[in-house]
Formats: structure tokens, C-alpha cells, sequence
């Protein structure tokens, strides 16, 4: 909830229900202006910042001394200050306990099918990881109108908890000794429609490019890989019509659309709550982490 | 021109005149079935076939012992014998000696800029390899409205005929010390809208891929790589938002689009004459090829 705005703010006024995002939209650069990004040329994702684009200062200090932001967020505070392009004004009816997981995870992996990969109704989609991001991905296939949503995880507990997010079958690599993308194949009369990778792994995003059907596949990947990962196929792969893609936040542009993904909450599509599985109060924020370990 | 038809065959009836493509189009596959591709399932090329695909049979012989079949297709004869699937029905009144060149190459390279790159109208496009292909795809992306085409080859004597194509620059990276992608980044603020690979050589793939804008660019493979080629890219250009995809043919259906590319020149907005630089006699073929050298 803003609680003041500083000098020019017009956006946003003191009352407001917000959600704070670690990217941002100016709403003047190239990439705000392009229907296709929300890679944001001033705000987007800056890990090294720790200060406020106007005058390159911190607004928190502790006797004195300057405390840097996090992300541009800075959200385990009670208060904070935020560019205002990183705010994305709500509906004042969501319950912000709620919405909040809004701000990332989720929308990274709805994003990713809903906007990218974007499966026709009926289609098959694989999805590679199902942490969070991953069930997301899968609820927003299941949102799309994909019909066959096939979890690939290499830890079997997640599977029966993913039936939850619209998964409708499992493939765990450990079970077979052929490639997974050889496994997909088979099930799939040639390969998937769509793939989601979210797991960062380099493997991984191989294989979530190579299970795609020739002529329309398309994958879409979602996780960070580590700095020196290559990623490496065949060039027919991609000669025989396939598409491979990367997304950043779900190819969500903060302030424009993730009103409108409270919106798919408020109306019951996005079913948020079972994202959800402990609440705590802040102070024993570092039992949270220990839960999420 | 159609001479007779085998039994069964209603879709074309002799007189009509044709298009021979080496690829087809079964219209019941799912690829057939699908928008997005052409990679008909019962008629993608295969070089090693060389008999009909009904019986198994070569329709050619000489001294009684079979002569085999050329891609589907064996055009380098007075008469031939054809899968209807193989036949595109054209316009009476289109010059044949023209259109036929639409069969393979001009439609592979405009078909790549106009139905796969798409580049939207005033964006930037860079056409790697400016031989029959290329040169296509930039007319493809000049027929599309793209406002600065940069051709990019080895061979700075292939230029000045570029322009005729829509090429409005030019880059030969052997004048460059360092990579093309960031020669072409520094020229577009960051790098083209739309980049078209028509060399198979896999550096140059790589290249093409590299040196699309984050966020909204799109890169597309055209010519074939060699067997043993390997495409590696950090994740992370993927990850930015950048697209790779390949195309076969140009996406194009052979009988239900190349109707409609023979009329793009019928109304002048395809220039075919411009591809062709020679006309030789069938009996001097073998001069033709030399010509190509």
C-alpha cells in the first residue's frame, strides 16, 4: 500500500494497493514501447544497483551508515522506496497476502505458456522442473487449454502434488535409459507441441528444445543457467521447424499486465491459493527459508 | 503443363499448367493439418526415394533397366512423372520460363523473410549469404516493408546486384576485427530486428542468432549445415528474448501457396526477372551449371 510518492509521482497516489516488482516498465524505452518485451532498458533486473536511479543514493541507513537496496525492491522491510516504474497498481479487493506471490515466481512460469510458448487448445505440453515456476508454467498451460501437460522432474514426490496445477502425466529421466527427449517422442506420436524448461540446467533446456514436434514445436525457457553453460544441438534441429525461445518474468510487463493477472486471481481462473502452502509472520522470516530449503 | 493423369487423380487434369516443387503436400497429414508447417509427413523431400511412392516403381527406363526418380520431381527431362502432391496448379497466363524458378530457391529465401521472419514494417534486417537464397530473403524482406536490409558475405563483388534486391547496406566481416555480431549490434543500436541465415555455414548461424536485438529479435535458419555441425550459444541469448526457429522451404505449402507466389509477381511486387541472369537451351545444361560457378 503506498503510503507517500515522491515529487512528479502521478501514477500512483498515497492509498494505492501496489505490487512491487524487481523489473521495471519506464513506459518510454524501446523495449516498453515493443508489444514483444519487458526487458525495460532502465529498470529492468539489476542485482549490483543497491541505490535510486535519481540521485544514486539509498533511502535506508542504520545509525547512520547507508543500507543498499535489494533488487530494487528491498521488500523484507516494513516500509520501502521504490521507482515508481517498479509498482504495478492493483485492485484494492485482492487480498495482498495472497496476490503478492504475484510479483514473481508465478508469473514467470504462467507467463512463459501463456504469453510465449502460447499451446492451441488441445495441445501437449511438457513441462521440465516442477518447483514453483514449473507448476506455474503448468497452470498456465492448463489455463491456455492444453490437454496432455506432462511433468518432468527427476524427484517423483513433486508428481502428485503437480496433478493439482493441471499436470496430467509424469516423466522422471531416472526411470528410463534412453534420452528423456527420446521418451517424450514416443508418448507423443513424434514430440510435444510446447515445452517449458524451468530449471535452470543446461541438459535440461537441451532436451526441452529437442522433445518438440518437427513443423511447430516450440520450447520456451524459463530457468537461469549457470554462466558457463553452452547450450549445444544439431542445426537440423532447428531446420526442421522448430522455435526456441527465451522469456524473462513471463514476457510480463509489470505495470501494464500483472493488474490484469490480479484479475485472472479475482476471477477465479488463476487459483493462487494452492501456490500457498505455509504462512508465517515476519519476524520468523528465516523459518520460511528453512520451509522453501 | 499436365499431358495425362494417372487414375484417381482429380485435382489437376491436362493442360493445366503446374509447378513441379520436390517437396508436397498430401493435405491429410498432420503436417498438412497444421498452419505452421509443411513438412508433409507422406511427401518432405527424400533424395534417396527415387521411385513412386504408389506402386514403388521407377516410371523411367532405358533399354529396359529403370532410370530412378530425382527428388520427387526429374525435371531435367521433356517428360516427367509426378505425385499429384508435387504439382502446384498456377495461372495459365504466367510465363513458365520465369515461374519456374519459384520451385526451390527464391521461394525458400522469400518465404523465410515473409512468412517466418516476418519483419514488421520500417525494422532492420540482416541477410547472411547473398547468393539466390539471400538474395531472396531480402526481397522478401523488402516486399514485407522492412526499412535497412544489411546483406552480409565474404565476397564484396556480390553487392552492388544486391541492391536490386533490397539490400540498403552491406557488411563483410573479413573487414572487421572483431565478431560480425557486435559489427551489426553497433550499426542498430543493439542489434537487427530480424536476422536470415542462407549460407549453412554454422559460424554463420551462430551469427545470425547473436546479433538480434534482445527482446524482440528473431533469427531464422535457412541454409543446410553440414552433418557434423554443432549450434552453441551461451543460454542466457535465449534467455534475453531473443527467437531462433528454422524454416524448410520457406514455409510455404507447395499446392496451396505457390499459387499465391506466382501471383505476387503476376502484380509486379515480386520481381522474378532479376534472379535470372542467363537463358541457355536445354541441350547446353551442362553450361548452366558452369554459369552457377
Amino acid at each position: 500500500i503506498i503510503e507517500s510518492v515522491g515529487e512528479g509521482v502521478t501514477d500512483v497516489a498515497p492509498g494505492d494497493h501496489v505490487l512491487p516488482v524487481f523489473t521495471g516498465e519506464c513506459k518510454e524505452c524501446a523495449h516498453c514501447k515493443s508489444a514483444e518485451s519487458n526487458m525495460c532498458d532502465l529498470l529492468r533486473i539489476n542485482t549490483d544497483r543497491g541505490v535510486m536511479i535519481g540521485d544514486g543514493k539509498s533511502r535506508f541507513s542504520i545509525n547512520g551508515k547507508p543500507i543498499y537496496h535489494f533488487v530494487g525492491t528491498s521488500t523484507f522491510s516494513e516500509y520501502t522506496v521504490m521507482h515508481v516504474g517498479c509498482v504495478a497498481k492493483i485492485n484494492p479487493q485482492a487480498p495482498l497476502d495472497k496476490v503478492c506471490v504475484l510479483s514473481c515466481g508465478i508469473s514467470t512460469g504462467l507467463g512463459a505458456s501463456i504469453n510465449v510458448a502460447k499451446p492451441p487448445k488441445g495441445s501437449t505440453v511438457a513441462v521440465f522442473g516442477l518447483g514453483a515456476v514449473g507448476l506455474a508454467a503448468a497452470e498456465g498451460a492448463r489455463i491456455a487449454g492444453a490437454s496432455r501437460i506432462i511433468g518432468v522432474d527427476l524427484n517423483p514426490s513433486r508428481f502428485e502434488e503437480a496433478r493439482k496445477f493441471g499436470c496430467t502425466e509424469f516423466v522422471n529421466p531416472k526411470d528410463h535409459n534412453k534420452p528423456v527427449q527420446e521418451v517424450l517422442a514416443e508418448m507423443t506420436n513424434g514430440g510435444v507441441d510446447r515445452s517449458v524448461e524451468c530449471t535452470g540446467n543446461i541438459n535440461a533446456m537441451i532436451q526441452a528444445f529437442e522433445c518438440v514436434h518437427d513443423g511447430w514445436g516450440v520450447a520456451v525457457l524459463v530457468g537461469v543457467p549457470h554462466k558457463d553453460a553452452e547450450f549445444k544441438t544439431h542445426p537440423m534441429n532447428f531446420l526442421n521447424e522448430r522455435t526456441l525461445k527465451g522469456t524473462f518474468f513471463g514476457n510480463y510487463k509489470p505495470r501494464t499486465d500483472l493488474p490484469n493477472v490480479v484479475e485472472l486471481y479475482m476471477k477465479k481462473e488463476l487459483e493462487v491459493e494452492k501456490f500457498i502452502t505455509h504462512s508465517v509472520p515476519f519476524a520468523e522470516i528465516n523459518k520460511a527459508f528453512d520451509l522453501m530449503a
